[in-house]
């Protein structure tokens, strides 16, 4: 056995792989796209596959390293590494035990983690978060989820907290993609704001954002998209982004108010895209509704960008 | 020096004290007025006083307390024993060095803390909140206050944790007591429900609420003119009950999407007059906007009633 661990984070659209050494170097990695038909089995092969090939470009074969940690959508159960309910993935509306299946295929210690979770607690040990005790990961993108580090180690609760997306910033709101009504994420999230976006256009309002979609051969609305949009200055595309960079300062200073961290990391798809640009709007909004406003925390943009979540899964295996 | 510990509930009304031993049952305790005119030094008095005949009370010295424990509104700093902006009792808009002071007239070591921290951790250690390792206090009176223990330990942030009453629940909503809008405290505290009643008299709206006050001797809505006026069921009041009920639920569903504590406690002056009669309404807005809805923490109204907060800072006080 060697002191390298595997980290494989797992999304809706492609699986990044990473092996890292006892420095957290990056040592090889590999991105395979997401199977979209099949199941959970389809998927768990498809991540050995790509958990092999970054051993490869580590010039290892998989089953010398110490283990491999894996962040999965859906509700990821550390404890059993069964995942249920991860509604982007194929025919994964049920429960799976990936742990065990990606253990028997990689022949190594094999340990599942909530992707958002181990992405935060990535920037916590090596990222952005390094110079803080507490931290609260805000992850931008599809949906918006979290992160919570304090005094060091991650709060779970009883393995659903840090759900910030869901916390209600108008109650009686607009309708959330998860059902209830005024939840953050039905504001900032990109699935809402492609709804809203739809319905907008729907209603007689002027857009390109799906010109710009068809253009680029897609069939939503990807972050870049929404960048093309905002460079060509749709005029729909900037008064969703500035909304959701309202509602998302806003369910910040609530969060914070409560847990009164020294600092928020801001990621995910759209927050590695325009976090950097609309942080100072974010903060702006947070203060508004910041109780004890003479000591804010400090607004970071996550660091490990595209590699964070792999790299905070590597971290589930002790170094 | 006995075994025997202090403890101090220091309100903008009443100074609670009481002396408790190694089981934590109260062998004495006093009530007194807080002085409404004077300065913190006239408080400080009065807390000796009352100190010293709760401990009279208990057939003991004050000076033979192994320590009293403080709970304190305002900013209470536990390790310089310092109060700030105390702003409901007299002359406390900047800082003293109330732990000092104590410690000097009472002549044994004093622990001072947060009001509705200290009772929270009484309820956690000693109240409803017994059977659970994580727990969302939510003080429900003139303020809407908080406190959260996780993992058996009270979670204070950098200070300044647990204000659930500024949760932002309805973004541009109505102005709060603290000048910002939307708090959760802008609907369901004593202090905007009077505000707010008072608005809607002067629009023109029927109620007897200030006819009770004014019966009662009363220059403000206190929990009992509340009480009286569902009684005779003043419309006004009870749709003001009801919208509070309503953001509480709210507010506390939010903060549990953000914490998955395994029991929210709701005690304060409300809390403790309406919480048992309201629980299941307050629980009902609140599993309307529950994330993980299958798994919601149980809803517990505070058990130690008025010695909870005097009882809770004696806690402080290492048993």
């Amino acid at each position: 056995m060697t002191d390298l661990r595997g980290g494989i984070d797992l999304g809706g659209t492609k699986i990044q792989t990473v092996v890292v050494d006892e420095t957290n170097a990056v040592l090889g990695e590999a991105r395979h796209p997401t199977p979209t038909s099949g199941g959970p089995e389809n998927v768990a092969r498809a991540m050995e596959d790509a958990m092999r090939e970054a051993a490869a470009a580590a010039s290892v074969k998989a089953e010398t390293l110490r283990g491999v940690g894996v962040g999965s959508p859906g509700d990821a159960d550390g404890a059993t590494g069964v995942v249920s309910g991860a509604r982007n993935l194929p025919g994964w509306e049920g429960s799976f035990p990936l742990g065990e299946a990606l253990t028997k295929a990689l022949d190594t210690e094999v340990r599942i983690g909530n992707d958002v979770q181990v992405a935060v607690e990535g920037e916590y040990h090596l990222g952005a978060g390094r110079p803080f005790g507490s931290l609260l990961g805000v992850w931008w993108g599809t949906g918006v989820g979290g992160g919570i580090i304090l005094d060091g180690k991650p709060w779970l609760g009883r393995g659903a907290a840090a759900e910030i997306g869901h916390m209600v910033v108008k109650r009686n709101g607009a309708r959330c993609p998860c059902g209830r009504r005024g939840c953050m994420e039905a504001y900032a999230g990109r699935a809402a704001m492609e709804a809203k976006a739809r319905r907008e256009q729907a209603a007689g309002v002027e857009t390109d954002l799906f010109k710009i979609m068809e253009r680029r051969g897609r069939d939503r609305l990807t972050s870049s998209v929404w960048e093309h949009a905002l460079r060509e200055k749709d005029p729909l595309a900037e008064s969703l982004i500035r909304r959701a960079v309202r509602y998302l300062g806003t369910g910040i200073a609530s969060a914070c108010n409560l847990l009164d961290v020294e600092a928020v990391v801001i990621g995910g798809g759209l927050g590695e895209r325009f976090g950097e640009r609309y942080a100072s709007e974010i903060e702006r909004e947070m203060m508004k509704h910041i109780f004890v406003s003479d000591n804010p925390p400090k607004m970071l943009i996550a660091e490990l960008n595209d590699l964070g979540g792999a790299i905070g899964a590597s971290l589930l295996i002790t170094p």
